[in-house]
């Protein structure tokens, strides 16, 4: 039975599963040296214009890749509590490029100059790790999105003090479905200097896309994707993955879906009295909070996660095959148990 | 058209794609807390006995992970110079764990206790990196295979002296298929404490299995898979993959074909005057000199590499899907060529 | 002219010059296989038990041995949001060693159970970074100090929890001096599990001593050591000095003398009623705010740093060659330029 | 009694300690805003011009902060065998860095473009590690010394290839005693790009400088000195020995009279028919391989290693504070001892 419980507990959608299919014929040149990684790329510049595209296994991996590509060890990456750099990947990025990551509480997952500028004052002191990157989650692992005008903001508060703007697109898919603008409005036009658009959280069996607009940071990038274990011999088989996800906005079409889902079960659950909807509800997660003796037995029928341990705040994940009638159906469990 | 290049350049066999299709239904919890990464295990053990087992996304991210459990950073991995952890991971494994390679020329790609004893003298020294593990490819980067014996007496040797064995088995299913024995008779029944399960070249999309025996390596090794960017959280898609190929011993079937066209190609070009064949063809590997004026045309009709630059020396790998004609059609092109 | 800077801003004390000079006979071994460094350990023991001893060239250099003694990449360091691991290392330990900071936020420096707890959660979860050892700065940056039964009770909780306890004792003596026992019971007889025994801001020209206690640490600590630049070839030179700071209580004496240079400090100039003392003066530093208007012109005439460049809040340190007159110089400095 | 073991067996040159004790007054600035570094930089203005000058407490922490400067994680080090970086420095620049070594095995101790060429085919190959510096030792570990014309050449060429050249000088005193040009003919004439200076076996009682001559190389040094826990609080200490070495010319002085030494301990001992001398004496250090009965009797009376275990080659090396007497001595009972 389907859950709330992530987006990355779905599989494949069944058109990425064709994609996969019609990519295993004949021998292809590894290591990204095919047809499918080129005819990707293609389909990436005629949504970004120019960019080096480099693919990675998972999330971590796009993180770390486009990690390294900004910064030294002496220097640090700027990013909310709430980051997944920071909270889901074990200490990866610190492990594995040696940098320090300077955290800062955020109300909604959103970074912004305001938070930010305290750090400045690191710059230029050599007892200090020096800040180099802003990394910022689009949709951010509390169901938020940043306005364009947000992004460019922040994005032009970076260059201003030779900051460079990484952006997490783990779920970016369901950001832009949000905005409802194009994917390079709300990226490289914005100012971003490098990010990852996210697969595997929207219907691939698995594969992320860093994505490389600023020039500076392209010349190393193979390198680091290579040291990571990211470079992945039958590259066909994301890049075709990706092909499929790309045309005709395959990627749009489930991430609209998502959060569609998503505000039907924000608007169904808010309309119990019990039941507080405690974010905003940008994308295709909602955050909850429920009574308590509720919990358990919700979690039995349907699996999502607590997400803060001391405030009992639930978070329920839409994903691209969450159906009306699953979500219905949460909701009168959920209306059930209440009463 | 299929290439002797390399066992990367094939592609899915059809179980292991029809195996990724059957696990596409459902969500399944993540990070692999799931019905397939259970049932891999369960097979796995029936083959091995107990075993801590982990999945990597690709060879170079198994060798990291089995490599981060064994060593320190002040500690050595002890390897042939032709070790692909040596020569083809750009780094990666000094880059990750911060340990260096203490690399031994060898004859056949294979190591010895008479290679290996001069570096005991390092151990105590403060001032020397210490010898922690001996890593070892199986089959090796030539082509050649340890026989059970050699692989006793390495091991034998390892434990006596502190050592512990790492067996890169991105080409172990070769290796059994050639030396006619179990799985477990030529692995942990030898003495190898840690070893990968290789998938990518043998008819998987993508997968290793990373095989602990040695109790110490196994408790901390969930946290350097999660760090090295190699847990996948769509894990039932690598299991699922690993329990087709684990199934009816299709990894066995597979790997004794394409030993089979290792040695038809070998016996038939070795009938040619001017090619000598340079290595042992013990598993799907033939290295081979030919006379130079025909390297190039026959690499523009059947791709392969030259695998050392001074000597002339080729590679020609075999696959899985490699077929007799296309053997005998290569062996016709470079007869053609030659006269 | 003497300033209120740092104690690191002081020279050497007349009997260290003396030992150093009085070491510099002959050759000796290198590398610590000497006299003068089996005549330290000899006083080490006397006052500790049975302990390792290795030495570093300065507060970093111990900090980074000792907490490379304690952990691996994916685990973690708690520790207050003020310590000198965190704030004026530039990253050096999450560089050297991989592993990540959990910092946290306290009232006077000090860590407790209460605030620690809750990070006891992230224990067994393999997206986060795992809690391995409690750092702690005795004296802590703030000038306050843990009293015995602060120690025992975090010492308790952390290797109940199967942590480890790693006191940064860049100011232990300044610490003992307000404790007023010995060094054993406010260091090992708590449960500390490593240390450093600080030197260099107490009268040493350079050198810091790292005692471990806990038997776990000790094997591969000089290759910790070794490999962070930290083995000193003419090590009797920091031995000679350690002889002499230990020899007849010296460190004592000059750390009673700083500390009550503090106290006098913070009596004074809370005569003034436009000067607040805003920590505990348990040892050598004393926190004070002062009217803004005063601040750079006191600077001008004794040097000194601005702690909190937001609260302006200010930062007098007191060494072992701070005089009365000076104090109350500063003193009476202060009362005309507020008058 | 002396020993011919190690040149860092010796103590410290009186001058030098003089030295130390006159620095020894008041407060300074610390981590290297004082006086005396201010003018130590002065002095190296002088006899190299414009240079940035970092220090560092150790060889090995040199030779770490030198490396950082020139090279990220995925770069490697070309340098000989012998080379200390390699053989005597527990792979620290490895751990420290995450770069790989080259390591190349030479006849004398030096490098030689002939020797480095073949790995220049690995540059743009994205599964091998990349060259970027050349790292060579002056005088070599071997006790030779590279002319101005070997090293024009090497320089040359690693510039023509976009490598850089770092300067392992933890001898440079020996090779310009030996090559009698100045030290700036010797280094960044000859296009060195960075370097060490070293005091330590050359009288101080601890110190080397980083002398950074190419620009591109100098932003981020600070902080990889930082981060290396090899900045000095109170760096007065360093930087007046360094004063003192550089004031007429004490290092070369010193570096003439060990020289001297070495020269005539290979003649009185080449003398003897039963003594080889193995390798040219360039500098202070004399190889050897006498009868195998005698080795341990003489070490008995005067400390040396045995460089090589296999061959039992002896090193014996002379410092600035050998004596003719001692020398003649050394002479005397290895001529008994062989008789």
């Amino acid at each position: 039975m389907k859950s709330f419980a992530s987006d990355n507990y779905s599989g494949i959608h069944p058109q990425i599963l064709d994609a996969i299919q019609h990519a295993n014929k004949q021998h292809e040149v590894s290591y990204g040296v095919d047809y499918y990684t080129s005819k990707a790329l293609e389909q990436f510049e005629n949504i970004f214009g120019t960019v080096k595209v480099l693919y990675a296994f998972n999330g971590t991996g796009a993180n770390i890749i486009s990690l390294k590509c900004c910064i030294l060890p002496f220097q640090a990456v700027i990013c909310a509590e709430t980051a997944h750099i920071n909270s889901d990947e074990c200490g990866a990025p610190t492990q594995n490029i040696g940098c320090s990551l300077l955290t800062l509480p955020t109300r909604d997952g959103k970074l912004t100059p305001e938070l930010i500028k305290p750090l400045l004052s690191r710059i230029g002191n050599v007892h200090n790790t020096q800040p180099k990157v802003i990394s910022i989650s689009q949709s951010t692992e509390l169901g938020t999105v940043y306005t364009l005008n947000e992004l460019k903001i922040l994005c032009n508060f970076a260059h201003e003090n030779g900051l460079l703007v990484h952006l997490d697109g783990a779920r970016i898919s369901n950001a832009i479905a949000s905005l409802g603008v194009s994917l390079k409005e709300a990226t490289v036009d914005c100012g971003i200097d490098i990010m990852s658009f996210g697969g595997t959280k929207n219907g691939l069996m698995m594969g992320e896309a860093v994505l490389i607009f600023n020039d500076v940071l392209k010349e190393n990038a193979p390198y680091f994707q290579k040291q990571t274990a990211q470079l992945f011999s039958k590259n066909r088989f994301i890049a075709a993955q990706f092909i499929a996800l790309l045309t005709d906005n395959l990627w749009l079409k489930m991430a609209i879906h998502a959060n569609r889902m998503a505000q039907l079960l924000a608007a169904e659950t808010s309309k119990i009295p019990e039941v507080k909807i405690t974010r905003n509800v940008d994308a295709n997660a909602v955050f909850a909070i429920i009574p308590t003796y509720a919990i358990e037995k919700l979690q039995h029928k349907h699996h999502f996660y607590i997400w803060d341990e001391q405030t009992k705040e639930l978070r329920w994940m839409c994903s691209f095959d969450t159906t009306e009638d699953e979500v219905l159906n949460f909701v009168r469990t959920l209306k059930e148990l209440i009463r």
